[in-house]
């Protein structure tokens, strides 16, 4: 965590010279292809932002959401529908954006996700079909979510579930797997699990044990008459990568499953770039690291105090503590199809972590590693969501034997 | 024109140092909006283009297109209808890009050409209903366009007409208003006049009188029996700017305009940024500048060529003369109601004629100025694509009395 960025994420160089807020800044800009920002405005915010500063970051993001929102509450005031949805997309990007480097304890993050998640209920209500909102029942709490109808008749054909990782919430999954599903078809369901998105506000944190949330989520898709429960696929990004590896060692009725990028081990993959002999060491040794990066950066004591309010500890040697149970066993009891997807871009540890995943896999399996000439070898391939989905649907679609809508 | 860029045409940097470049590589990423480009292709093009340099740009250009266009195929052929026509609609752009910079008499021109318009149809023939590709009867030639379903039963519905500039052609119009428009429920016509896209490779020449073709583009819409004659609007964009707003002094069957920006006077704008003294001077001198500015970048000679090969003419002292006639007069004539549109980013000289058309206007009128804090201050509205179909399509709304789909 010494470095000045968090992970090797992406080789591709946008805008910023600091590369973590160049990956966002990629990020935001990915979600374009489905209208969820446009890059004029994202340039724009950007030229007002020091490079590396957290604050500038959070006021330039902060400013276009509100003067975009405000376009979309004159369109809906004036009825036009499809002009306030697509202005609310993007207000919702660009509140989230303003709050990637908000500490958690500072009022601004919740303002910043409230604000943002009231954009996208907006939009979604635009919708027609309307996107619908759900709360899937989870230890006496919720998991919240929505689900994108892949026909208006409600026909029967096959569902996607999407996960998301560390730092998405279920609103922005509409963009990795939204319209790009109901477009051929597919059913769509996107959900937080514990720690992600808004959960942690509601008192649910990561776990290791992703099949027991991933259960939850499996029991509401299955009482929906509308899903086939034979064409019922689950999706992983980031840390989902991991959530969706492990929970199908569990969950036999989940039918198909891609994760981007597979994970076996969180310890391994979050420590791979310290060296041995620290890793070995003490575990206040690692939260004295963190404190001297800040010196250098703000960026990953922020990181690194987000994380732990997601997990629910207070030190990042417990969130490592417990990145240890974190790890996917049994791979070779996986009974469904899985589709392994890698960008060239991501840490060599990913890489390795990803080629043993898909080795160890009894299943029938596809992997696919992305790269620099496709533009597409980022973390997620967030460079290049249209290959993303080309490769996830076109195999779905193999799996499942569904030829399709268009 | 001995100056490094063209014209001012945006304020915004995105990623060269060469103005002209830069402004194309942004015209690039505008089509992402509605999947004609991915950000990280674009990025990847660009990181092997030597800034400034035609020759590395169009093998750049290329070879992501060849890349993308056998994704498609591939998904063709194995029925994945919805990931084909999106693979090729990119391969479009990317072929596009490729022509940029060729000169008229380099065959690979019509390559590229040919080969990105190829790519369009195949997607258009994929899309539900399909994009009909059109050909309007014009002077014993034809115009090439395509016509877009707002609805599927063919319901009378308001018709948005759209008309490029000069280095625009009917595919790419699709990325402006295509799918922005049939989301609303408009009918879409996209249509190259002549001298635009592919027409002057069938003779057909720029002309001053803009309503001559634009009467024959009319005339056809009226032929078809989804089109609502009371609701017809015409949008154009760039030069298109200036033959929409032309057209509407002399066609009283068009019932709305857009222009993005208004031009009044052709010559005018194209000289204003050479010095007076040169302005008057003999012609030769003016070929004398372009080929002057050549030492320094090719580009503007590239361009040069380019508007002469459009113009039918064989020397940039004899496209000024034409554009000399290029004028609108009568403002005070025209019936219907105008809207204006103009960036921030552009010349000054836009800013005038723009602001004096909407001055002289007696219909009712409106006039929209992008901002940079808007993120779209650029000509065309190129960096924000989804705020200017916000702009237009409401604006329609409200004049056609429609409340649109959604």
């Amino acid at each position: 965590m010494s470095k000045e960025k968090l992970w090797q994420r992406s080789k591709q160089r946008i805008r910023f010279q600091n590369e973590d807020m160049d990956f966002y800044f990629a990020w935001i800009l990915s979600h374009q292809s489905e209208g969820g920002s446009a890059f004029g405005e994202c340039f724009y915010a950007a030229s007002q932002v020091k490079d590396g500063d957290p604050e500038s970051w959070h006021a330039a993001w902060t400013a276009i959401a509100h003067r975009v929102e405000s376009r979309a509450t004159g369109a809906l005031e004036k009825g036009h529908r499809v002009s306030a949805r697509e202005a609310y997309l993007r207000a919702f990007t660009y509140y989230q954006s303003a709050a990637i480097f908000i500490r958690p304890r500072d009022k601004r993050l919740r303002d910043a996700w409230q604000k943002g998640q009231w954009c996208f209920r907006q939009a979604a209500a635009q919708f027609t079909p309307p996107i619908e909102p759900i709360q899937i029942p989870f230890e006496g709490k919720s998991l919240p979510g929505y689900f994108l109808h892949g026909n208006e008749g409600n026909e029967k054909t096959p569902t996607i579930i999407m996960i998301g990782g560390g730092e998405t919430c279920a609103e922005e999954l509409f963009f990795w797997v939204g319209p790009a599903g109901v477009r051929r078809g597919y059913h769509v369901l996107l959900v937080d699990l514990p720690g992600q998105g808004s959960t942690p506000f509601d008192g649910l944190f990561f776990r290791a044990d992703s099949e027991v949330p991933i259960k939850a989520v499996v029991d509401y898709a299955l009482t929906r008459p509308e899903i086939d429960p034979q064409r019922l696929a689950i999706f992983g990004i980031s840390g989902g990568g991991y959530m969706v590896s492990r929970a199908v060692t569990f969950e036999k009725r989940i039918k198909a499953c891609i994760a981007s990028a597979p994970i076996t081990d969180f310890y391994r993959l979050a420590t791979a770039e310290i060296p041995p002999v620290l890793q070995t060491a003490p575990a206040f040794l690692g939260d004295t690291l963190v404190k001297l990066a800040g010196l250098r950066s703000p960026l990953p004591v922020i990181a690194a105090e987000k994380l732990c309010w997601q997990a629910g500890v207070s030190k990042i040697s417990d969130a490592l503590e417990m990145a240890r149970q974190a790890r996917v066993e049994r791979i070779d009891e996986i009974a469904c199809p899985v589709l392994c997807l890698v960008g060239e871009g991501e840490s060599e540890e990913q890489m390795m972590q990803a080629r043993a995943f898909y080795n160890a896999l009894k299943s029938p399996k596809g992997l696919h590693i992305f790269t620099a000439a496709d533009g597409a070898d980022a973390h997620c391939q967030i460079n290049n969501l249209s290959l993303m989905q080309q490769v996830v649907f076109d195999w779905l679609d193999e799996v499942f034997g569904y030829e399709g809508a268009g």
